[in-house]
């Protein structure tokens, strides 16, 4: 088992209606190692520059996540600043300052190409095809994306989907990605393109997960052939109804994080432990939201984890309609 | 096992980005009747002008809705026009003639009076008070409102909710009744209000059902005294994924059907029965948006029925967490 992360390591400044913060840590592969190191071992492929509170990143260290590929070079940290309102759904950008990440190249050393699984995180299709193309043979391969690479990167990032396994986006990046407003015809369409598995964040509405073309869910179909990925069926899992939620940044990363770290636990990707990766994803996304920053993964163990897991079987099962209703 | 409902009976002009109907069929309490009818025997109190051509109701007379409280006056029939982009989860109302429902004043005949499980449609919290009077003792009040209520009548709101069982309303209303963005926290103060259930309808991000304050759905609860409401935690439903949606008009009052058509089939509203009814309204639901107007939910049948609701149990399910990953 191992799984790698390359994506953005960042300084964010967040205000919500709840408070704000200044400068704390944030960025897509810290998000994504502090969930999925929980689970399993990760290593994190990265740039920061010489601003950067390494210090910070010693929880990460202590649960285990590989930093050797985090590079530090002169220059200022990526820097995130952005605001919620009351629709916590909805990240307003105030300020993106790429900084040293404007000219990163990631590289990986021996133990990172050895890799079995892999998250892209949300950066520019061509990196992501360059971590790709250094990568031995990876068992399963998971990436996100962004509206703004889906219109000015669409050529890449279409070379890119026939290597993907998972795509991981949300409910108006899958429909700008095929020009359909419909997130199922969407879903379907970005399997066309390539993707296998297409996973739709839906933030406070939770996640769906598509599978593969069928018969408006009603009918079986063929196991995928030569790759890791089964299943029978398309999964939806709500987001576990939270009555305090603080700072939604880091809700999509920390979903990867739990679902691969799941995946690479179980050191599966059939259909069963596919629903329970999406579910472990929106376990742990959903922690992270209870705070600002990283501080609620921080605090996080497996105990917890568990115990929300199982919270969220109580939350959506119900009983087969008796016999005399027909 | 007896439903009634009062609400509108209306004719509808509708636009979607699949089609346009104009002066078809539409109307909570008439959405509600087909739904509920497939499941139990219902009534339908209302108003129509001599303008509506009662021959469109024969299917639902077939099914055993009894029409008798549907009242016929001179005058025109209430008419709504309405449109949806592609975003099919909020209608942009274009216009709405009241007509002969501005003086509509609910009359419950000898029948009416002894229902055990009532539907209030969103009409003037007043009139839905006038009904609860003359109700003789239901063993269920479901209660539907609007942003319009909420702000114009509230003070008779505040008075009708402690009448009410199930309050079934939207995201935004149950937030702009509490005046609360948090909906879970929302749902909790509309309970502190009154109403000992709350269902929160999200469209095509599915219903929660809120039953009582308990401690982040981890804790148990008592069980509400003197009243037919049980169940210990809250539940979700999604919304079934449908590639096609071709108009989502009367889905929440079809979602109200088959909630309270099912609770009425099995005369009870313990804990299971509640989730199940949940599910039920979102199945039906799912089937009205597939067509325009009550066209589908006409064509519909009970083995249809059985066999999505049966698709909602594939849909959520997932396995327990394995022992090792603790």
């Amino acid at each position: 088992m191992s799984l790698l992360v390359v994506g953005s390591v960042a300084l964010d400044s967040v205000e919500t209606p709840f408070g704000k913060r200044e400068n704390v840590l944030g960025g897509s592969a810290t998000y994504f190692a502090a969930a999925s190191s929980l689970l399993t071992r990760v290593s994190v492929v990265g740039v920061v520059g010489d601003d950067f509170p390494l210090d910070e990143l010693e929880f990460l260290r202590k649960r285990g996540v590989v930093l050797d590929g985090l590079e530090k070079v002169p220059g200022k940290t990526f820097r995130w600043k952005g605001k919620y309102g009351f629709d916590l759904n909805a990240a307003q950008t105030l300020e993106t300052q790429l900084n040293v990440f404007e000219h990163f190249q990631p590289k990986l050393d021996a133990a990172a190409r050895r890799a079995e699984r892999i998250f892209l995180g949300n950066i520019d299709p061509e990196l992501q095809m360059r971590v790709l193309d250094q990568a031995e043979r990876p068992r399963l391969v998971c990436a996100d994306t962004m509206n703004y690479w889906i219109s000015s990167k669409r050529a890449q990032l279409l070379k890119l989907l026939p290597r993907v396994d998972v795509l991981m986006v949300n409910d108006s990046e899958v429909r700008q990605l095929a020009g359909e407003p419909n997130v199922m015809k969407a879903a379907r369409a970005a399997q066309r393109m390539g993707a296998k598995v297409v996973v739709v964040k839906r933030g406070e509405y939770g996640a769906l997960l598509v599978e593969a073309e069928d018969d408006g869910f009603a009918g079986a179909r063929a196991e995928p052939e030569g790759r890791s990925i089964g299943g029978e069926r398309s999964f939806f899992s709500p987001a576990f109804p939270l009555a305090d939620v603080v700072d939604p940044t880091g809700a999509g990363d920390s979903f990867a994080g739990g679902f691969l770290g799941l995946l690479d636990r179980l050191d599966a990707s059939d259909g069963s432990s596919l629903r329970q990766a999406t579910v472990m994803g929106s376990t742990i996304a959903s922690f992270t939201v209870e705070q600002f920053s990283l501080d609620r993964l921080r605090a996080l163990d497996l105990p917890q984890i568990r115990r929300r897991f199982d919270a969220f079987r109580t939350l959506v099962q119900f009983d087969a309609l008796p016999e005399h209703v027909a």
